[in-house]
């Protein structure tokens, strides 16, 4: 069971990012389109917690109220008068809030969905053996013996991994708080730890970072929009060149973009570059490509910014098609006299569109992606990132009837395979 | 809680229905397609039945294990030597095999799903006081007291509905069973039902029919058929032309032919009628919607016979698209010249699936029909069976540019109407 309470301490000052946080706590600077907290606040919350405890100062109280209210997250705000006194005192406060088991986290720790997963069912301080998106140095290790810790610091000479800033804990936690607080005034979260030899829980090398200094941001941000590729159903063509462009380009624009808006000038662009036919193929051609490859933004946004909506993806859909039609259309009208060649046409035109017809209708009836259920496909080619391309290739070289004969084949190929593919797999 | 065990009583000698019962008892004979008893025990597996027991008599032990063993029900048989005492006394023959709540029915009662799911939640004798497919004069009536049965029989004058032989039962009635037959040798069913003054339930309504002469079971199997039709997503020629003689075409086939059989018997059908615009044109439209209304008949049959497959739907489906094309595709290549009306006709095949891209997108990305969801859909015009009827109205009167013309704008209209209605529910 996850708990169902999470407690969120933010009330440290954050003075090395510098003017950034002059006005903004660090847990609500925005990274690829969304506050840190949010991300961390929203995941949990689809995992199950029900209510959060912010610990913050009254100086960033204002702000806190605002995000909770922007945002319909159901939270108590708890203000620790004296940020001075450390972490462990800002804990500290939330003795009367939670009851049972409860979650403890870092506001300006960025932690991925795998990560909180994992970290939820676990108990105590959860440790990672494998960090690989954090600074070992700046970081503070565990030492580690019999599951418990034994040693908590910066600059621990031995130690079996680094703090992820998060936890599992019971309000027993409370009490050695109180203790430390018995003999003095400033006290860390790492002393709780250290005395109450917190148990260690292991997760290891799932993505998680915190942001110090500016350029944490920027970091984590590439990340986030890297690891925000969909990716299942990608062609060849998407996998080895049009990520590559696309994930930079959503890198640049997630912070000041919608993905709706990205999607409606992804289509303009398409029904530019169709319209570009009557001027000059090869450009329309080249055009197509550039479509193809934005195609891919507003996808990654959508997901690096937590803005996905199954709207978007289904208007999505049916506008590629419409920009597939409108390219192919206008390319043969410039081109193209005989009524057999148009025939031709035709066919690649609807072909084009059973690739996708075969791909979307498998999902409407069995409900799951085609491409996780039969990983075959992802080495059937005639995708769209492959045929936008060679169909820039072949308006480069003039070749258009070569073009529509060979999209009427492999289309329909496809298509046939695909059939076949899923009676093979899912009987008749 | 649906209980786990279901008693079968089917030792009856059934000899109203002359020869065909010579050899095979009346539960197993084929109504649309699939033995009476298969009906009944498929849908209650679906409900959560676990086990069946059969009662039946030495002579018809075989065919019910073969029935059983073919069907891969968990089942057993419990022999009754001595048929001619009684349907009660083959009740009592159940008693070791039951210790709990259990289901009490009659093989040779066909049950709709509907009645079923109803039924199963009930308590003692399942009534109805509005039975609509069977012949009141020949029924039991039961007169009901504070919500039990005061009398039962095929005679009563007074009565307040229809014994429909389904019963939910607990062992209690074995040792009323045990009274009666320690009284005399012959019990009925009736007999124990009034002595145990048994609880009534009330299931008004559904469809549910006994099998006593020949033609209870064509009258059975034409109502199963008709309804059967999905109707949920048909258009308007769907509703009121296609259906009213697809389902007579299913009902005279449906003991004869498969669904898979019919799927590609309507293909065929119309890649041939495209063919037949190289010949003529009416006759090739009036063929297509022939082929048209053929295409609801592997659908009816496969629900009526209880064969629906998710491949099916899927191939039947990507079919529809190809008869579709092909379709369009000859009939402009031998009417039209010019590119501009190859636009044109681009333009309406590309539409043509579009219509259905557009649906079955919805069902990919929000897992439901979207004619559920959002009822308005059933009144846009634009589906196949309007598509096709229209295109056959246009090739009797020769009218082929008038009809891609109207298809380009119809079903791109429809397409974006679509967007629009999802759009107006969903939110973005």
């Amino acid at each position: 069971m996850v708990p169902e309470r999470a407690v969120i301490l933010a009330a440290g000052l954050g003075t090395r990012l510098g003017t950034l946080t002059e006005e903004t706590p660090k847990g609500l600077l925005k990274v690829a389109g969304r506050e840190i907290l949010y991300r961390s606040m929203k995941i949990l919350q689809d995992l199950g917690v029900k209510e959060f405890i912010i610990i913050t100062n009254r100086k960033y109280e204002k702000k806190f109220r605002e995000f909770l209210e922007r945002n319909n997250f159901k939270a108590q705000i708890v203000i620790n008068e004296h940020p001075e006194r450390g972490n462990g005192y800002s804990l500290y406060l939330a003795r009367d809030k939670v009851k049972d088991r409860f979650l403890l986290f870092m506001s300006d720790h960025i932690y991925g969905r795998e990560f909180l997963q994992e970290a939820v069912k676990g108990e105590g301080l959860i440790v990672d053996r494998n960090p690989k998106y954090v600074d070992i140095e700046e970081a503070t290790k565990v030492k580690v013996r019999d599951n418990h810790v034994e040693d908590i610091g910066k600059h621990l000479k031995e130690f079996h991994g680094v703090d992820t800033g998060f936890f599992v804990l019971t309000p027993e936690i409370f009490s050695i708080a109180e203790e430390i607080l018995s003999e003095r005034e400033v006290i860390e979260l790492s002393d709780v730890v250290k005395r109450a030899k917190l148990r260690v829980t292991f997760v290891d090398g799932l993505f998680w970072t915190d942001v110090d200094v500016p350029e944490d941001i920027k970091k984590a941000r590439d990340l986030i929009v890297k690891t925000s590729v969909k990716g299942v159903g990608d062609g060849f063509i998407s996998r080895y060149l049009n990520r590559k462009i696309s994930t930079r380009i959503s890198a640049l624009l997630v912070d000041h973009i919608s993905p709706n808006q990205i999607t409606v000038i992804t289509f303009l662009l398409g029904i530019f570059s169709a319209l570009l036919n009557f001027v000059s193929i090869p450009l329309a051609g080249i055009m197509y490509q550039i479509s193809s490859i934005l195609d891919g933004v507003d996808g990654e946004i959508a997901r690096a910014s937590m803005r996905t909506s199954k709207f978007g993806g289904y208007v999505d859909s049916i506008m590629d098609r419409y920009v597939d039609f409108t390219f192919l259309l206008t390319l043969a009208y410039v081109t193209i006299n005989e009524p057999l060649w148009w025939a031709v046409v035709g066919a690649a035109i609807f072909g084009s569109v059973m690739v996708s017809y075969s791909t979307e209708c498998y999902r409407a009836v069995y409900g799951r992606s085609i491409y996780e259920d039969i990983p075959e496909m992802r080495y059937l080619i005639g995708k769209r990132d492959e045929r936008a391309f060679l169909t820039m290739l072949f308006c480069l070289i003039g070749e258009i009837k070569a073009l529509f004969a060979l999209l009427a084949v492999l289309t329909h190929l496809r298509v046939a395979l695909t059939v076949w593919l899923v009676w093979k797999k899912k009987g008749s």
